[in-house]
């Protein structure tokens, strides 16, 4: 019995509550030990943590802490926990912990897991860690390395469970009680014919439930998908959500079996590229983390205002046309924020959910012009709705009629061009290989601050000057 | 040898490039047999797609063609076909399909799969649905109805392969080969104690490649949690995604075994938990799809859009109260929509880091001060960077110095608020036990428009006039 059970049996209270993270007092406890420099005290506290809780609590310390407790647990730090650790804290701690004790952590780690690890470290980081690995691995992860970065490649792992295509179940069975090493984690023996071209997959379950007469190729998967090793692992996440894989075999360009990807690696690409997206929708960058510097984080964020800046001074450069009517009207520039912001905002609604139609695959070429005038006629729909409420709230705020209809007017063709601009920006960067997550933004606040501002002002000064 | 292999194979050059959607080649020609009556053709165009792949197709098709190709389809149609499907098609699908066809599809699919199926459609077609199970099927159904929703009872499937945590190898080897049935899918087998409390999980390939007389309790997974079945399926995503899970065994209050959640379904959550972060963000609300109707997308987006008015209108009533000051020197409106655009956008940023970081439980009680502190100074690193800019554009631009220094300043002091507001204002609400993605927009942008407007009239009140 192992001991995360106990752990778990321990707190079914705040398991219930879906509490996974380590308590206060536990953190408490263990910076104590740290404090007192009690190492036995540590690795007792940190016993029952499994590696992902250690990585979280290494990623919520400070940096002073975090170096003092590292150092104190020593080489009882996992390979595993490495592996957990984001990326911009791993080399922190790879630096911080003593050669050896690193060899040691990435020696326990399986071939595709030191691939992840080393893939982003630069080169004295990766060179220390590849010489600490025995040659069979380090043989292993060079030639993943070789593969594109975020390929199918790197992703896979070499070890696959194979079985000839002319096998019964008796035989594979048989096979499988006398193999001397299976890998640590696997779902499908893949069968293959001659040519080690993979021809289907067996669950282990309907395996052991299947007669020992049965012929393999009788109790295969029905959905079974191959993955090009130079697949994007986007891609690869694509397909295992939505064909619902387990693990899928990885073929080179002959078709041939090199390796096989399980859905836990997919699972987390599938949360790496979430996480992009909506931290490229809302201008963030790639690299944010908590952990990254206050400079990191700063740079950023400073490229997407500096592209706002310019969208601004272009809107400011709109008004600044209209300085005269503003002038003789001091009301307008009281309301011309509200159309601009109320076009922005059902901008970006739109241009999310295109983004993330996109991502998904449900906006295609088969349906883009029915979507586009869906969208239209809710941006339609809404602008007259919230044209014809700010119309009034003029007419009571101001008293002047004209300028009710003037506010009503640009709000309902900002709302419009907004939900054509938030539709149509996403899908032709996208056709343009632009990822449209990290483009659109810009492109539509322009649109929706320049034309929300046009329209009003514009308006204005023809309609009551 | 399945269909799907054929079809994989005969793509492989698409499948390279993760195009994993269906040709426009082949839609055309699935359309052109609904259009010719032809059935037999439509069948054998659908035979080698997969029923993801089907649902895809219907959703991407107008009404007209949808309806008549599932009428066409009919028996032929697949209740997997009806899993895949988004909620708002399924209800529109299941009233096409005639109650035979309806019966004979439910009834091929997993409990849980019918599950997730009726759980969303209203009482006369949840009613029609269960009626068509078998009574040992539909007692499963409404068992798993009755456990709340979005709970682990609601995504678990009932069916677990058990063995006593006293048996060896060979015991629980000859067991499975007895078996009558087993679940379709099925990955671990669960120990279970006398009182039925699960003790440890046993994988398939760690069964096959370990001797006949080993204990099972020595080869369990080191691992290893059980799910409280009210647990909500968000934080069962998230004990998958963290401790890389494949399954794990429901218990009830008792810790007693009650059913097992596999990936897959975990994988489906974190999916959705994903979308509807993303779609909250952006103020899209929960129902957004490309299938809602004009007005259904309308009302999701107008609930924002409305919330939005009132945040502009207050912004507008702070410019009202400097109209005088505005009256006086114009450039003052042609500049303020910069102070205020370069806060919003330096919020949402902040906002949505902080966002994904509650979500990830990156941000906990332990570093929040620090996280704070971190933002505060990237917003003032920014202002200081962006206001700098800003004053040496308008000192360029309108020749005022006094100006550039109210321009600069007021945008450093709204970029430091943004960053204030973008991170405590999520970490408040989701303190306060309200989804932080649903809500932070709004409050976020009240603060930086009125902090944006106010320090940029006001120090232009008080310095330049």
């Amino acid at each position: 019995m192992s001991d995360e059970f106990d752990h778990s049996e321990a707190q079914p209270d705040s398991a219930t509550e879906g509490d996974y993270s380590i308590s206060r007092r536990d953190i408490a406890a263990i910076l104590y030990s740290v404090d007192a420099n009690d190492q036995a005290k540590l690795i007792e506290l940190m016993e029952p943590l499994h590696a992902a809780d250690i990585a979280d609590l290494l990623e919520q310390l400070n940096p002073y802490d975090r170096r003092r407790l590292v150092r104190l647990y020593d080489r009882e730090f996992d390979g595993d926990i490495l592996s957990e650790l984001e990326e911009g804290l791993r080399e922190e701690i790879i630096r911080v912990l003593s050669p050896e004790v690193l060899a040691e952590a990435v020696r326990e780690l399986d071939s595709d897991d030191v691939v992840d690890l080393v893939e982003d470290l630069d080169e004295p980081q990766q060179e220390a860690i590849l010489d600490a690995l025995e040659d069979s691995d380090r043989v292993a992860v060079e030639q993943a390395l070789a593969y594109p970065e975020t390929s199918a490649g790197r992703l896979m792992q070499r070890e696959v469970v194979v079985a000839p295509d002319h096998w019964t179940v008796g035989e594979a069975i048989d096979f499988l009680r006398k193999a001397e090493e299976l890998p640590e984690q696997f779902y499908h023996v893949v069968l293959v014919d001659p040519r080690i071209h993979p021809v289907g997959n067996v669950t282990l379950g309907k395996l052991m439930s299947s007669r020992r007469n049965v012929p393999l190729t009788e109790i295969v998967e029905d959905v079974f998908q191959v993955i090009p090793v130079l697949q994007d692992e986007a891609d690869v996440a694509y397909a295992f959500n939505q064909y619902h894989l387990i693990s899928a075999p990885v073929v080179d360009e002959d078709n041939r079996l090199v390796g096989v990807i399980t859905i836990d690696d997919a699972m987390a690409v599938l949360d790496e590229e979430h996480e992009e997206d909506i931290l490229r929708l809302a201008g963030v960058g790639d690299e944010a983390s908590l952990t990254d510097t206050i400079f990191e984080a700063a740079k950023g964020r400073a490229l997407w205002l500096f592209v706002n800046l310019l969208t601004a001074i272009l809107a400011s450069l709109v008004i600044d046309m209209f300085a005269e009517t503003i002038n003789q009207m001091v009301a307008l520039a009281v309301l011309m924020p509200i159309v601009a912001s109320m076009g922005g905002n059902a901008g970006t609604q739109t241009m999310t959910v295109a983004v993330r139609a996109l991502a998904t695959r449900d906006l295609t070429a088969q349906n883009a012009m029915r979507v586009v005038l869906r969208e239209v006629s809710v941006g339609a729909l809404n602008g007259l709705i919230f044209g014809g409420t700010m119309a009034l709230v003029v007419a009571l705020w101001f008293g002047v009629p004209m300028l009710a209809l003037v506010i009503g007017l640009a709000m309902l063709f900002t709302q419009i061009a907004a939900a054509l601009g938030g539709i149509v920006i996403p899908m032709a960067l996208d056709r343009a290989g632009i990822d449209p997550a990290l483009a659109s933004g810009p492109f539509v606040t322009t649109v929706t601050d320049v034309v929300g501002f046009f329209a009003f002002l514009g308006l204005a000064a023809s309609v009551l000057m």
